[in-house]
C-alpha cells in the first residue's frame, strides 16, 4: 500500500499548503477518519445510459465505494464512499446568462477532481462560476462526512463533517461543521462551524449561526477525533443495513409506476408507497413512508414513518422521521427534521425549510403554511423564533432580524430565487413529467447499467485503482 | 439495439468474405445461436492483479458475461461467455527460439480481437507464430461454443462447437465440431467434424478421424440448428448451478492450502479435497473429487466423484467423471471421460490422454502405466485400438498404425515434445512450487480484484459496450 500511503500524505500536504495563511493543519482531523487498508475493501462503480455523455478518466486513486454519473475525471485523489453526480453538467453550445454576459460554452462541462480527498461527500449539478463554465474542479481539497459540494468549484479547502458549499466558488477556506455557505466568490475564509450563509453579492445576505453548545449534541467534531453527535449516530445505527445493496451484482427491481425510478442503491424498506414522478437516489433510506407524485429523496436522505404529499424536495442529506409534509415543501440538504410518533412534526403546503435546519421535538411542532425556517429548533416556542411567513420576507427592502437571524438586502430577490430553484429542481427531477414532455432524472434514471471497478488487490499499488478511461 | 445487430451483421459479412473459397456460409450456423437480447444481459468481468500487465482496450463490441486476464483489445467483436486469458504472453525483451532463429520480442505481446463473434471460447497462450510474436490475433473468426483457441492466431475462420486450434496460425479454414488441429501454419481448410491432427512440419504427423456414425451422438452440428449431442447435454444440465457465482460481487473464499488457488468463478460442490499447489481456473466444475498436489482444472473442465493423484492436467474443458487417475496424467482439452460409479475408469501413471478423447464405458475400463489414447472408446477393447504405450511410440522412426489412427515421422519427437509441453503447463500452473520458488497461476491468480462491466442498457447502443481503456 506504499503509493496509497503517499498519495494521502500527498493530498494532506497540498491542502495544508492552501490553507498555511489561516494556518489550519488538517492532518489531526483527517488521519484517524480513514484507516487506509478500509480503503481497499469497496468496489467503486459508474453509471452508464443513454441520457448522459459518457468521459469517465480516472488516475493514480483511490475510489473506494464511490459512484459516478456523467462526465468525470479524478486524478491523484481518494474518494471514499462518496457520490459524484454529473447528471446536470452544461453541454457544448449551451448559453449560460449571469448579469449581463451571455456565455456560450465551447464544450462539454465536466467535473474534475484533482489532488482532493472526498469522505462520504456529495457532489452535484454543474459550475455556477461564470469564469470555469466548462470545469468543475475540486483540487486540493479535503471535505468530511457527508459534504455536500453543489455547483461549487472549489480550490484548497477543507470542509468539515456536514458541510455544504453550494453554488459558490471557494478558494483556501476552512469550512466548519454543518456549516452552509452560498456566498458566490470567497476565498481565505475560516468559517466557524454551524454558520448558515446565503448571500448574492448585490441583491441580499442572510446569516445565521447555530448555538455552539446546542448544535455540539447533534454534530461536534475536533482535532484527533472521529466525528461525534446525534447525528453521525443516526446514520451509523443505519449503514449496515446497506450491505445487501453492495453485495449483489444486479439487484431485483422493486416495482414503482413507470414515471418514477428507485436507484438501485436505495434502501427500500417495507411499506413504501411511492407514487408518480418519484426519484429515488442511490443511498437514500426510505422506510415506511408515503411519497406523493413528484416527491423526491435525493443522496443520503433519511425518510422514515412521514408522509410526503406531493412535489416535496427532500436535498442532498435531508432527514425526516414522524412527519406531515403538505405538497410542495422544500426541505434543504442535511437538514434533521424528527418528530416522534406520539407527537408528529407538521409542515404546511409551499414551505421552505433551509439547508442545515434542524427540528427535534418530543411535543408536536406545527408550520403554517408558506412559512421560510432555519436554525435549531426543539419546540414549538423555538419554531417563532426561528421564521418568517415567505410572504412577509419578500416585503423587505432593507434588512429583518428575527431571532439570532440577520437579513440585509432585497428580500423579493431572495424569495423570489428561491422558489425559482425549488421549481427547477423539481424540473429536473422529473416531478413535472406528463407521460411524453418534462422527463428529467425520475425518467432517465430507470435505464441504467452500473459498472463495478475494484483496486490492484495487492503489491505496492494494492488499494490503488489502474488507469481507466471510459468513452462513448 | 440497432448497433449491435449491425455488428452482427457486419462481423458475418467478413467472415464470409474470408471463406468465399471453401463456398462456405457461416450465416445459417450463427444466426439461432445467440438472441441478441441475450447479449445484453450478462456483464463482463477483467482481473486486476500485481502479477499481470494491465492493457485492456474494449471499442465498439459486446463482451456478455466474458472474462478477461492481461493484455486485451477487443475491437468491433462479440464475445459472448468466454475467456481470454493473457496470463502466459510474452514480454518485452523475451527472447523466443524458433528453429535457428533466436527473436527478441520488441514489445509485450497482446491479445488482439478483431471483427471475431466468439461463444464460450477459452482464448489462452501466446502467440507460436515466429512471425506475429507480440501480437496474438483473432481476426474476421467465429468460434462456436467451447471452442479453445490455444496459443493459435487466427484470421478469417470458423471453428464449429469443441473445435481447439492449437499452435496452429490459421487462415481462412473451417473447422468441423470436435476437431483438434496442431498443425503449425495451415489455410484455406475445411477440415471434417471429429479431426484429430497433430503435425510439426518435418517431423511428424498424427492422424486420426473420430467415426462419424458414433461421434453423432456425443456432438452433432449443423446448419439452422443449435449444437445437439451428449457433450451439450452435459453441459447444459449444469449450467444453472454456476449462476450463483454471478449473482454476487464479492464471495466468500473457500478454503484452500495456502499454495493452491480457486477461481472465485469455479464452482466447488461439497467434499472437495483440495491439496497444495492445484490450480482451479474460472468456469471449472468440480464435486465430491480428490485433487492430488499440483493437480490443475483448467476452464470448462468438469471433475465428479473423482480422483486424480497429484501432477494432473486437466486442459481446458476436460470432463472427468467416476475415475481414478495415477500421478502425472495428462489429459487432453475437451475431453470426455466417463466411468461409472459400479464400473469405474481407470488410468495409470504418466498417461497422456489426447485433447478430444472420448471414453465412455459402463464396464469397467483400465488403462496400463505410460500410454498414449486417443478416440473414440465405449469399451476395453476400444482402448486397444486406440492406444500405444508411449515407450513403443518413442522408438517409431517411419511410421505406424494403429486402427484409424496414423503416425508418420519421428515417434521420439514426438513423445518428447507432448512430455515437454505437460511439464510446461504444470510449471506455468505452479505445480511445482516449494513455498518459495516456482510459483505459477496457482499462487499468482490468489491475489485478484473482478471487476464488472455492463452495456448501455437502452437506446440504439443497447447492448454494446462503451470505450473502456484499462492501463496501469
Amino acid at each position: 500500500m506504499k503509493a496509497l500511503q503517499n498519495l494521502f500524505d500527498r493530498i494532506v500536504q497540498r491542502v495544508n499548503i492552501n490553507l498555511r495563511e489561516l494556518d489550519f493543519d488538517v492532518k489531526p482531523y483527517i488521519t484517524i477518519q480513514i484507516p487506509l487498508d478500509q480503503l481497499r475493501k469497496f468496489y467503486a462503480f459508474y453509471g452508464i445510459t443513454p441520457f448522459h455523455p459518457l468521459d469517465f478518466q480516472f488516475r493514480q486513486s483511490n475510489l473506494a465505494g464511490s459512484y459516478f454519473l456523467g462526465k468525470c475525471r479524478t486524478t491523484n485523489s481518494i474518494l471514499y464512499k462518496s457520490d459524484i453526480r454529473g447528471d446536470e453538467l452544461k453541454k457544448k453550445g449551451d448559453v449560460y446568462n449571469y448579469q449581463n454576459f451571455q456565455i456560450k460554452l465551447t464544450e462539454d462541462e465536466g467535473i474534475r477532481i484533482e489532488d482532493s480527498l472526498l469522505i462520504k461527500t456529495l457532489v452535484h449539478c454543474f459550475s455556477h462560476d461564470p469564469e470555469t463554465l466548462e470545469d468543475f474542479f475540486i483540487t486540493n481539497t479535503l471535505a468530511m462526512h457527508y459534504a455536500n459540494i453543489h455547483g461549487a468549484p472549489i480550490d484548497g479547502s477543507f470542509l468539515g463533517p456536514f458541510a455544504t458549499v453550494d453554488l459558490t466558488t471557494m478558494n483556501d477556506c476552512v469550512i466548519g461543521a454543518f456549516s452552509y455557505v452560498q456566498a458566490g466568490e470567497v476565498g481565505h475564509l475560516n468559517i466557524e462551524p454551524g454558520t448558515i450563509w446565503v448571500r448574492s453579492p448585490g441583491q441580499f445576505d442572510f446569516l445565521y449561526c447555530h448555538p455552539k453548545e446546542e448544535l455540539r449534541r447533534y454534530i461536534h467534531f475536533e482535532a484527533g477525533q472521529a466525528p461525534r453527535g446525534l447525528l453521525i449516530d443516526f446514520v451509523d445505527e443505519r449503514k449496515d443495513e446497506f450491505q445487501r445493496l453492495f453485495e449483489k451484482v444486479n439487484l431485483e427491481p422493486v416495482a414503482v409506476p413507470d414515471s418514477a425510478s428507485l436507484d438501485r442503491f436505495a434502501l427500500i424498506k417495507p411499506k413504501m408507497v411511492i407514487g408518480e414522478n418519484v426519484l429515488v437516489a442511490q443511498r437514500a433510506y426510505l422506510e415506511n413512508s408515503y411519497m406523493g407524485k413528484g416527491a423526491n429523496a435525493q443522496e443520503n436522505c433519511y425518510i422514515i414513518n412521514s408522509r410526503l404529499e406531493g412535489n416535496n424536495v427532500t436535498a442532498h442529506g435531508g432527514k425526516i422521521i414522524e412527519a406531515d409534509l403538505q405538497p410542495n415543501v422544500f426541505v434543504g440538504c442535511n437538514s434533521f427534521l424528527r418528530g416522534r410518533a406520539d407527537s408528529r412534526l407538521s409542515i404546511g403546503k409551499e414551505c421552505v425549510i433551509m439547508p442545515h435546519t434542524i427540528i427535534d421535538s418530543d411535543q408536536p411542532v406545527s408550520i403554517p403554511d408558506g412559512h421560510l425556517v432555519w436554525g435549531l429548533n426543539t419546540s414549538q416556542a423555538d419554531i417563532e423564533d426561528n421564521s418568517v411567513p415567505l410572504e412577509t420576507l419578500a416585503q423587505v427592502k432593507d434588512s429583518l432580524q428575527i431571532g439570532a437571524m440577520y437579513f440585509e438586502g432585497d428580500g423579493g430577490a431572495f424569495v423570489t430565487g428561491f422558489q425559482g430553484r425549488i421549481h427547477h429542481i423539481l424540473e429536473a427531477n422529473g416531478a413535472f413529467f406528463d407521460g411524453m414532455a418534462n422527463s428529467g432524472h425520475a425518467q432517465k434514471n430507470q435505464k441504467i447499467s452500473f459498472n463495478m471497478i475494484q483496486p490492484y488487490p495487492d503489491g505496492d499499488q494494492e488499494g490503488m485503482y489502474p488507469t481507466i478511461n471510459i468513452q462513448p
